[in-house]
C-alpha cells in the first residue's frame, strides 16, 4: 500500500483495491486448479462491489451468516447463497425465508432433529425448495453435530420431507499458531466419517464444504467439493501472525493520527497513541496475538492497548517516536469485526482515493 | 427486567426504559447531592431520547468523543459540549469545530504543546471562543500529560490566545476488580497536583472533571467541580462484577435465541450456542471478567467464547439445558461497543414493545 492521501479525517478504513482484486484473482485461480468450487464467506466484507469481483473471478455463490445478509446480497442479484449457520426458524424469520425462495438458490444449516423439525413447522410446502446442509461438529465445539449424530439429523429431514443436500464445517479451531495442518486433517476426517454415514443410508451428497481462511489454502477435492474462505480478501493482523497472509497483500487497513505522545521514563511506557480505537478496529485480542493490530508502516510496532477510541502504541526502542499529526495504518487483528463499525470504506487505488463503498450489509444481525 | 416480547428477530438490543430512567435519576440525586455537576459521557448511548432524560434530570451539557458526536447532538438541541478526547486538529476538523462554535458552548481536551499549537493555528481568530481541558494523566498511561507537565501546555495555549477553562483526566485503570477506592485517590492526587501548579501560575480553573462510572461514585467536591461517568445509564457485566451496578440496575440486554446444545460428554463440553456475537456483544473480555458476558435469566451460566454469530455459554451441571429455540437475555461486557453495533434498539415499557430509537451517533469515529 502506499502513503496516505491528504486531508483525510481519521480514524477511517482504507482499501486498496489493487491489492484486493490481486487477492480475490488468487484465491480463486488456486481453487479453481484444485478442482473445487468456491463458496466466499460475505460476512467478512459486507459489500457489493466485492461480491460482484468474487463471482466475477468464478464464485459459485456466496456464503453468509444471516437471513438479513442473505436478503441484501439477493436484492443485488446474487442468485445463489448459503447461509452458513444453524438458524432457529420462529415465524417472522420464515416469511422472510419464503421471500427468499422465490429469488434465489437458497442453502441453508442445520444441526439438530428439532431444529429441522421447527424448519418443515414454520416453512410448510416450501420447505422443500431449501437445500439443507447439515453442520458438523470437526472439533471447534460451537455449533454442529458430532459426525455420529449427523444421520439422526438427516433422517429427521427426510421424514420431515426435506432435501439434504450437503455436509459442512468451520474449523475455528485452527485459529491458532501452528495448528493448520493438523485441524485441515480433523476436519477432513469429521467430514469423512459423517459424509460415509449419510452415503451408506441412500443420501447423495451434492456439497461437502469446509475450509476457513487458514484451512482452505491446504484443502484438496479427494473429499471436498467446494470451500468458504472470508477474510483472504483483505487479509488482517490475526492471519499475518498465522503465517496465512504475507504483509504486502493486506488490503485493508485503518488510517488513523497520532494524537499523544509520551518519550516515557523509568516508570511510565514510551508510547504514541493513535485514534483508532476498538469502535473502528474491534476488540478481538486472542493469546497469542502481539496486541491489538499492527502498525502498517512499521512491523516493529506493538498495539498494547485499545480502548474506544485510542490505541496505546509501543514504538522499538531505538527508532524515534512519530510527530504528533503523523497518520499512520493500522491492520486491524479481525477485519470482519472491523469494516462491521463503519458505513463507508474509502477505496484506493494507485494510492489515491477512486471511491467510497457503501457496507451494506453492515449490522445485519438477523 | 420482564420477559422477552413475543415474535421478535434475534439477536437485537433491548433497553429497559424504566430500568434506564431510574439510574438516570438516581445518579442525577447523587451528584447534585455532593455538589458536583455532571456532565454525562455520551459516547455510552449515543441517542437522542437518552441525552434529552439526561439533561431533563439534570446534567449541565455532555461529554463526547469526536467532533461527529458533537455535531450529531449540537443538532439536536445540546447547547454545552465537551469532547473529552485530545484531538489533532487538521484543516479539515478545523472546519467542523468552527460550524459547531456557532452554534454550542464547545470545550475541547488536549495533552500537548505541539497539539495546542495546531489547534491556534488552525482555527485562527476562532481559537478562543473555545474552553480548553488539559488531560492529566492520574496513572492509566494512555493520553494525558503528567501532572507536572500540565503548566508547560497551560502556558503554551495562555501564549496563543486560547482559553484554558480547565482539566480533566479518565482513570481507565479503575476497570479491574477492588481498584476503584486505590484509584479514585489517584485521580485526585494527579488533578490536584496538576491545579495548584496552574492556580500559581495565575490560571483560574472553572472546571476540574473526573471520574470514570466505577470512580463517580467516590468523587466528592473537595477539588472537583463536574464528573463524566457514561456506563452507569444501561449498567453491564463487567461494571457489575466490579460490584458497581446491581443486577437489577441493567436496564439493556441483548435478547437471542438457543439455535445450538449439546449435553456434552467427557471430550466434548455441556453447553448451548446462541445466536448473540461479538458483533452485537462487541469482543471485549478483561482477563478477570468471568466470560464474554452474562446471562440475565441465569447468573450462574458463563459466556466461554463468542465468535461474530455465536455466544457458546456453558450452562451450571445441575441445572437442564435450555430448549432449542428459547429466548435469552445476553448482558453486554462493555456496553458502549454493543450499541454502537446497532442502527436501532427496541424500547419496552413494563415489558411491552414501546418505541424503537435510532442509536443517531452510531460509528461516528471522527
Amino acid at each position: 500500500m502506499n502513503t496516505i492521501p491528504q486531508g483525510l479525517l481519521t480514524p477511517q478504513i482504507l482499501v486498496d483495491v489493487d491489492i484486493l482484486e490481486r487477492n480475490i484473482d488468487r484465491v480463486a485461480q488456486n481453487v479453481a486448479g484444485k478442482g473445487l468450487a468456491l463458496r466466499p464467506h460475505a460476512k467478512t466484507h459486507k459489500m457489493h462491489e466485492i461480491a460482484a469481483r468474487q463471482l466475477d473471478s468464478g464464485a459459485v455463490g456466496l456464503t453468509v451468516a444471516t437471513i438479513g445478509e442473505a436478503l441484501t446480497f439477493a436484492l443485488h442479484g446474487v442468485a445463489d447463497l448459503f447461509v452458513a449457520f444453524p438458524l432457529w426458524v420462529s415465524e417472522v424469520q420464515a416469511a422472510r425465508i419464503r421471500k427468499l425462495l422465490r429469488y434465489v438458490r437458497l442453502s441453508l444449516g442445520t444441526d439438530s432433529v428439532a431444529a429441522v423439525e421447527q424448519l418443515a413447522r414454520q416453512l410448510g410446502d416450501k420447505a422443500n425448495k431449501l437445500g439443507l446442509m447439515i453442520e458438523i461438529d470437526s472439533g471447534h465445539h460451537r455449533s454442529g453435530v458430532h459426525p455420529r449424530g449427523a444421520l439422526d439429523v438427516a433422517r429427521a429431514a427426510r421424514d420431515a420431507g426435506l432435501n439434504v443436500i450437503g455436509i459442512f464445517t468451520f474449523p475455528g479451531h485452527s485459529y491458532a499458531p501452528g495448528r493448520a495442518q493438523e485441524v485441515a486433517a480433523e476436519e477432513q476426517q469429521a467430514l469423512a466419517e459423517a459424509a460415509g454415514l449419510l452415503r451408506e443410508d441412500g443420501f447423495e451428497l451434492k456439497r461437502i464444504s469446509g475450509g476457513s481462511t487458514p484451512t482452505a489454502e491446504l484443502a484438496d477435492n479427494s473429499l471436498l467439493t467446494e470451500v468458504r474462505p472470508g477474510v483472504y480478501v483483505f487479509g488482517d493482523a490475526q492471519q499475518f501472525e498465522l503465517g496465512r497472509c504475507r504483509w504486502e497483500d493486506i488490503a485493508l487497513s485503518v488510517a488513523s493520527t497520532v494524537i499523544s505522545r509520551h518519550e516515557g521514563d523509568e516508570l511510565i511506557p514510551r508510547r504514541i497513541v493513535l485514534d483508532a480505537g476498538s469502535k473502528i478496529l474491534g476488540g478481538d485480542r486472542p493469546a497469542w496475538a502481539s496486541g491489538f493490530g499492527r502498525i502498517l508502516e512499521n512491523p516493529d510496532a506493538r498495539i498494547s492497548a485499545v480502548s474506544e477510541h485510542h490505541a496505546t502504541v509501543l514504538w522499538p526502542e531505538d527508532q524515534p517516536l512519530p510527530a504528533h499529526g503523523e497518520q499512520l495504518r493500522v491492520i486491524p487483528n479481525h477485519v470482519c469485526v472491523a469494516v462491521n463499525l463503519v458505513d463507508q470504506v474509502t477505496v484506493l487505488r494507485a494510492g489515491e482515493v477512486a471511491e467510497r463503498w457503501d457496507v451494506a450489509a453492515r449490522g445485519l444481525n438477523y
